[in-house]
């Protein structure tokens, strides 16, 4: 299997570090004094510089979260791309309306059906990729120390949304059949009992980024009547959903109850993200005010992409594409899998069906954001679990992604990375510690930007 | 001249309305008590609904900002992008940079240097519209309750972010020369010695939306050093620079003080908005920020829609296009200017030298907001002046724009414009007022959603 030319062989971790982007404030700032209390919280990661040297074309990148779109009929996608700039130009270059076009949201909600949802055009908002609904609904939501419950791990996207809004994260366990009930109302009766607004429950049910575990299907009613219990609308990010290796599709948290959650999906992982096209599927009244917020955000969504992606729908096989990436992120998983029980058995790892990601915890001692620069340097790169923590936990663990080298290379990225890992356990064994040997130090880090996923 | 089909003859307006938004809070919320206190100042405008008939076809609209693209090459764009696509796709379509494409990022500091300015790729962020230029680096720098000082009138989509933000918005005013440097002072003393603290400066130095005028040559070094002194950033929007009528574009303000200036600018009215594709220009520290800030909230802006204009600049006749862009406009300007002398002579107007919108102040006693249902009625539509001030002001004045119809259709629209409004003034000699004939009232109204400038 090939990789069509790319930039570079892993251009997500060249996204992941915003490329060419330094360390912020490494320079005078004559501004310094007029930013707003949110913005000091906005810092680049420490690891942005290593993520620079990741890029290069010898280092196997395990850490991105890029789709594979080598596999998309691209000349066809040309083709009828030609075809609505020739006949529909003067609409696809306009602006649109904010909501999203009416004749894409019902497209939208035929993909939905796939995941069982019912709903109305109406309520659906087009954003700009998954993230900016995950910036609106935050936005619209939350004041400064508010909080927000949320898996631990979670999505590092989203925990740098929710600190840019200046939320409270309160993170709630999850074990391979992702949140735990149980666990999940413990601890938001511990939140009510100290008095917190709890005004969100951010969760990714399905193959999840970055624990690459799923929520079962007897579980999905429970989580939804406990949050309906306590008040907490449920923010349902679903981007991998259509992604599954092995079943059908579990229904979506939306379809138990509609008016508390907020759903969103994503043309980025089923389809191509360079078009930047997500959605939020929310009850009405919210609907609204998400628009409202993405109005006053970007007026409107883009047409072109809008109507490229609704024209790739009408014309090409988009189910069957999805099959094909399916079987595709399968190998990849199943090449990462193996790698893992053959070099790093002492190691622990989920065993995802479905997505792009595994979470794998580091035999005792070891300390993945420490290791990184090693790691690097042995060519291979991953991203540290502190970044999917909004608390400094997850230093035993890092997210490895299979979804975009090939089988040889993940097999080799893995082998790389049980060199460093090895070396790392022997420094560990004679020292009682791994720290003192060119690392960046134990202090937690920021989320490594968005890692695009 | 004719328009090439779209969805409506004037769909700016149907843009301005959201389509089929209908008021919020309409319905029944059960999480009205979840929103944060931001959420509570996003209002729908009272006018959306008026908006929404004003999109038939039948009204002739003067009311939105759409640029007129059935003048663009087409048949061209759809080869050059087809290329794109079927050589490059899986670059297209994949994640970037947070920041946007180097090469893409060198072409935009070409076009700017059609305004002199001289700048640093490195120092431009590439945007989803400079809409959402402007609601990062008020994201970035205010705080609920800081104050920015913006022209009196302002576009209405930054005046919608600063509220969204909880701006405190202070007014200065303006003349045929722009913004006024002897009252801006006054302003920023009188604010000073209040002990406020003004962080931004909001000016539109060319083709003002909505005011029509152009800060003159002799002000703009003036109204910098004034800026400077007062230890105040100057955000400037810069849209409609090249598309001046009759001589070569003024120095940006960002060329007398680079450290001192936010300049935004659009390939929305210069080529096509449905890209949905803008750029911060900022110093250094400052675009370190936007850049994190923006990461957060999409990501990263679409390659698709970056690639595209990327490859029209480079193989189109970009400024070819813009100087038969500007022919258009003149004329429409010019059906414009020609139908208000002849229609309402007791009306009064700036004389736009370049742009899309004259600012039309309406005979004594007339209220234009709550005249528009009635100019709906008479099938011509505007936006009321009440949408541009932060505060209520501007019931006298309303905005009309050239961009969108032909001429024949512009001075239809004014002609029916002065129907409406001598009926109105005769309700005003025989009543006093003319408020009380199925007017919505003359509360103020909200921005009429973003009008898509």
């Amino acid at each position: 299997m090939n990789i069509s030319p790319q930039r570079s062989p892993d251009p997500a971790a060249a996204a992941a570090d915003g490329a060419t982007t330094p360390g912020v404030g490494t320079r005078l700032d004559p501004w310094l004094g007029h930013y707003a209390n949110r913005t000091h919280g906005m810092k680049a990661s420490e690891i942005r510089a290593l993520f620079a040297v990741a890029n290069r074309p010898e280092v196997v990148s395990l850490a991105g979260g890029m789709p594979f779109l080598a596999g998309l009929p691209l000349e066809t996608i040309s083709e009828v791309t030609a075809k609505l700039l020739a006949e529909r130009g003067a609409v696809a270059l306009q602006y649109g309306s904010g909501q999203g076009e009416e004749a894409f949201r019902e497209q939208i909600l035929e993909v939905m059906r796939a995941e069982h949802i019912r709903a109305h055009s109406d309520d659906v908002v087009v954003t700009t990729g998954s993230q900016q609904a995950l910036d609106l609904v935050t936005r619209i939501f939350i004041d400064p120390g508010d909080v927000i419950v949320a898996e631990a791990p979670s999505y590092v996207g989203a925990l740098g949304v929710f600190r840019a809004y200046q939320a409270d994260v309160v993170h709630a366990p999850m074990d391979a059949d992702g949140l735990i009930p149980e666990a999940l109302e413990e601890s938001l009766a511990d939140l009510a009992a100290q008095g917190r607004t709890v005004k969100l429950l951010y969760t990714v049910p399905n193959f999840h980024n970055p624990g690459g575990v799923t929520l079962s299907r007897e579980r999905r009613p429970q989580i939804v009547e406990i949050a309906q219990r306590f008040g907490v609308l449920i923010l349902e990010d679903n981007p991998y959903g259509l992604l599954g290796f092995d079943e059908d599709p579990l229904p979506a948290l939306h379809t138990y109850a509609p008016e508390s959650v907020i759903y969103l999906g994503s043309f980025s992982k089923t389809f191509a993200p360079g078009y930047r096209v997500g959605w939020a599927l929310a009850p009405h009244a919210v609907r609204e005010r998400l628009v409202l917020a993405a109005e006053s955000a970007i007026l409107c969504p883009s047409m072109m992409s809008q109507l490229s992606i609704s024209t790739y729908l009408s014309t090409c096989d988009w189910r069957g594409q999805i099959k094909s990436f399916r079987e595709v992120y399968r190998e990849r998983r199943d090449a990462m899998i193996g790698a893992l029980a053959e070099f790093l058995p002492t190691a622990s790892w989920t065993h995802p069906r479905g997505g792009f990601y595994t979470w794998v915890q580091m035999p005792e001692g070891l300390d993945t954001q420490d290791m990184l620069p090693r790691a690097v340097t042995e060519l291979v790169a991953y991203v540290p679990g502190t970044a999917f923590y909004a608390d400094g936990q997850g230093k035993e663990f890092m997210r490895l992604s299979y979804c975009y080298p090939t089988p040889e290379r993940i097999r080799e990225g893995v082998r790389r990375l049980s060199t460093v890992v090895n070396n790392e356990l022997d420094l560990v064994r004679i020292f009682g510690t791994s720290g003192g040997v060119g690392a960046a130090g134990g202090a937690g880090v920021d989320a490594p930007g968005p890692d695009q996923t």
